[in-house]
């Protein structure tokens, strides 16, 4: 049985090793002085990948930030992420579809790679302009682990040519260990369980 | 040297591989017939729990299919995508910010439990209106984890009571198990590399 007393203490205990935990955060967050454009990879088999770089662009927006996003592979597809961005932020975010479809779609080397640099020279006056904050490279890692692209020359240019407070997001399974290496930050989706395995199929809001 | 024909033949390895990879996955999707109101979990260390769900928010609204937000735990930040949905599709999403700031910030466990109830309640709410095609419950692991809220309750509520076209999406680290048992899709955000770190600061867009 719980008595009021039993309840008061706990409620100490509690009080007394949250305000350790907060004092504990403070400190660690005091040190953090740095502004600095990021250089942000999200890989892995699991899902989220590019929603959570649409939720980043997402906060730009709000915060006013101008931004901007270069589709490299799922370009064929209307997107409702691509339908909103236009119609509603156009002014503050840009919104670039190169690629054709899945690779698998079109069975066109040729094709994709024209699509995948024709994105790449987007992406790189994209990031030149100092007043776009971020620029979201949507799926550029499928492009890369192709060779529709040069990694050399994707991390060159980043590495010399991204302004200082410019963040950029890199998308995409199989991250090169090189792009992992030049990142800041790295998150792997890791697929613990997913519906297609029991006859799901893909449906509005979750997958597209 | 590549020669022209050597170009040819490497076109055609291509199209023949790509082909190929196409049929098996059109025989894949082929079998994918059901619709499910899914019960998604994104968990771990990583990034992206939070922006991933709502960047599933923002496919919703594109799709113009209402959906809904309970946060938890950061209620007491004026966070870029509250902001950002409200004033632009208040018709489409509802917001409910419940938690007031991380619980290391409160140190008062009744009011915090208080809120997470709250919180709760407007859950049941929001996934019991057919109307609503997803709802997001932003952080609620963290509130499971520090038993705010019991989870066989909330499990036997998602059981029965969850319309059976309703997503609901469950973020925050330190998934239970019972509710990655209960899940159809989890994914879990894996920290590969973090710029805190070294010295840099979270920063608008990235992490707020």
């Amino acid at each position: 049985m719980t008595t009021e007393s039993d309840a008061q203490a706990e409620s100490q205990r509690h009080a007394s090793k949250m305000a350790k935990k907060k004092a504990a955060r403070d400190k660690i967050m005091a040190t953090k002085e740095g502004e600095k454009g990021l250089i942000i990879v999200h890989t892995g088999p699991g899902k989220g990948k590019s929603s959570s770089g649409f939720g980043m662009i997402l906060r730009c927006i709000a915060h006013g930030m101008p931004c901007a996003v270069v589709q490299f592979i799922k370009g064929a597809w209307e997107t409702g992420e691509r339908r909103l961005l236009t119609e509603n932020f156009g002014d503050l975010c840009q919104f670039h579809a190169m690629g054709e479809g899945f690779t698998w779609e079109t069975q066109d080397r040729a094709r994709d790679i024209a699509a995948a640099k024709a994105g790449w020279e987007k992406a790189k006056e994209l990031i030149h302009d100092p007043r776009i904050r971020m620029v979201l490279l949507d799926e550029i890692n499928i492009a890369l682990r192709y060779d529709y692209l040069e990694l050399d020359e994707v991390l060159a240019f980043l590495r010399a040519e991204k302004p200082p407070l410019t963040h950029v997001v890199l998308t995409g399974r199989n991250a090169a260990e090189g792009l992992i290496e030049a990142a800041d930050l790295v998150t792997e989706m890791t697929l613990v369980k997913h519906p297609f395995r029991s006859g799901i199929k893909g449906q509005p809001g979750v997958e597209f």
